[in-house]
């Protein structure tokens, strides 16, 4: 399919056409994360070498402690909670900006009322991760 | 220097440590047009191969309709207006997402009372724009 410009309308952290699924198929020291993937592995956008994602965590909830070689930008839309990186634990909220180095072990933890949402962004090919 | 995880605290629309520069450093038939580079051209981040950036148009203000051969994922963070498309005008407001295709020729405005403010993340290494 060609190349296509499109817009994805957002509704309540939900957007137009975009599935919401599991964070991973199988648990692996995680709780309550999902995942949907807004732009770069649809019809028509083979141009884009990276991908961005949204994640959610629900209050209490956290990502698997993992690293890998392919690094993370990550941008938070809702929410508090904190990230782990390599040892060291940092408090974030709406908006805020982490850089995950390759091979950083990291987790996000949601420890407010709300979910804890943000915008991953990583390369198209890439590692698998390894579980910490 | 070493790849080193990070965060960047934010505080009304503007992020730790990150300039705010003029759009372009040449007037291309833009106005009210400001960029912060998030994540992928700072010290240690190298490991990215792309580049998020956050644009702010003041109201009533656009971006140079132009084109260019690498795409755009685009996620708004904050404020209502309207890009163009290929000759389609969409009304965008706050986390609505776009996809610009390669050599679509785009434009944003500001049409509310606040800043439109996006993320804009595109290959490190792109071909320069080109006016239409």
């Amino acid at each position: 399919m060609a190349e296509r410009a499109k817009v994805l309308k957002f509704d309540a952290f939900c957007w137009e056409g975009v599935g919401r699924a599991a964070y991973k198929r199988f648990a692996a020291h995680h709780r309550g994360v999902s995942r949907q993937t807004l732009l770069g592995e649809g019809e028509g956008e083979a141009a884009l070498s990276f991908v961005t994602r949204y994640f959610e965590i629900q209050p209490g909830g956290y990502s698997t402690l993992e690293r890998h070689g392919h690094p993370h930008a990550v941008v938070v839309l809702r929410g508090r909670g904190e990230v782990a990186l390599g040892g060291t634990t940092h408090q974030i909220a709406a908006h805020d900006c982490v850089y995950v180095a390759p091979e950083t072990a990291h987790q996000f933890r949601a420890t407010g009322g709300e979910p804890l949402g943000f915008l991953c962004m990583v390369d198209r090919v890439r590692d698998r991760p390894r579980p910490v």
